[in-house]
């Protein structure tokens, strides 16, 4: 299986323990990690390198060169990688069809197999939306893209490479960017949805993308059939959504105890393959 | 390493999660495990050795005859099983030297060999106290067992059975039972802790007891030092104390989302050995 990831330094610890969590709840998968990155300097990459061989696993950094994007458009404080996500095809090798991006805030509990064979031929993307009422609304008005029927969240994408090779076009991107530059909060997800939102096969949150934050809300939306044992039992990705993060001191959550000890069996078990 | 548990039909599921846990925790350790019982159905412990072996250990369960403690005094409610733990020694191999009892309830986190080779040549068991002064200071009333010091939970016993044989008298066991008979509340905590309390080695209970239900006290009493990431890293055995079960519906608790996700690796995967 292609996974894709695209981050800076700073993220490599949770990326690590994603990583470990992908493959210990996979035994038997072959993984080939792509990392797309612009400046993770070269020790950092072997030792994300070595980490990811003793689990018996696979990387292929790819660095992108800044000059690539020398005429895109930029958002705020955000730099050129917002735009990765969405034109990972261009930089993967070739003759790849299918690749699953995921964030490094993610915790992987059970089998990624039924999610990765999913059958997306017709879609450039298969993702959860985030299905908060509230949210939706706020965002349909302030991204004034009214064809648009859900929020997705970019946390977890499977990319359909070959359809997307032959129909999205940075032209078109760029564009969009460069008219909508003040608008835009959080760039890739919101280039997402206005523009492809149609095109993207919707996943299972409660499966594909738990927002750990609203564990109560969910259970309450549910007449409580989704509990703890449903979640940890049915969930495969554990998003860990927001500005406070599990590894971060003072965090304070339901799966708090859970993020910590897959911190700590990364540091210390290698997982024969 | 020799463990010892002693229960009954019922807390076969949360044993399994149990040993499932230490088992995963301490990879390259060889366990026997020894449950003393009066009335599992053979086809119960059956699925458990089957259990057990498929991790790559081993089990012997010991079935003691009912009439074995005929004229042993009983507690309200409560079986004669609850003598088992201090007079495991009688029924276990007679050149054992050394077994650690564990409670079902228990998650194992990290590696068990510096407890299990804790030098305990002169104390006749080592336990964790549970220290809550107020606690304390009522079961010393309770009790009127004023050379008692600390009020320790028998739910994590290290034994030293060699000792034990030479030392402990099942007759001087009765007799206290005997006369203490209402003022029992939990009686082999209560007898463990009036006839033997001075010949307990006492263990860490940050580290090898830690009563899941005083998360927050914890970190009030250690000035917040005691925290999730040091929890998780250096506590060996999460004890999940009280009426309150992880594996039970409507549980709510700090390592909610550990334990459940235990019991869903308990029930997938197979440990080689």
């Amino acid at each position: 299986m292609n996974i894709l990831v695209t981050l800076d330094e700073n993220y490599i610890p949770p990326l690590k323990v994603m990583l470990w969590s992908l493959f210990f709840n996979n035994p038997g998968c072959d993984f080939k990690v792509y990392l797309l990155h612009s400046s993770i300097p070269e020790n950092s990459l072997r030792s994300l390198r070595r980490f990811v061989e003793n689990n018996g696993q696979k990387l292929f950094p790819i660095q992108i060169d800044n000059n690539y994007f020398e005429n895109a458009p930029v958002v705020m404080h955000y730099t050129k990688e917002m735009y990765y996500r969405l034109l990972a095809y261009k930089f993967l090798p070739q003759d790849m069809n299918k690749i699953l991006y995921l964030d490094p805030d993610i915790l992987i509990i059970n089998s990624i197999r039924e999610l990765y064979n999913m059958d997306i031929s017709d879609n450039l993307f298969a993702a959860a939306f985030h299905k908060r009422v509230p949210i939706k609304e706020i965002n349909k008005l302030r991204l004034k893209a009214y064809e648009m029927e859900e929020y997705f969240n970019s946390g977890v994408l499977l990319m359909n490479l070959e359809l997307q090779r032959k129909e999205i076009d940075e032209g078109e991107i760029f564009k969009y960017v460069e008219k909508n530059k003040a608008r835009l909060v959080l760039p890739d997800q919101d280039i997402l949805n206005a523009l492809f939102a149609k095109r993207i096969k919707a996943l299972d949150e409660f499966k594909y993308n738990f927002d750990t934050r609203y564990y109560k809300y969910a259970r309450l939306l549910n007449s409580k059939a989704i509990n703890m044992e449903y979640i940890i039992k049915n969930t495969v990705i554990l998003h860990f959504c927001g500005k406070k993060k599990p590894w971060k001191k003072n965090y304070s959550g339901k799966f708090h105890s859970l993020y910590q000890h897959y911190i700590a069996l990364s540091q210390r078990q290698c997982l024969k393959h």
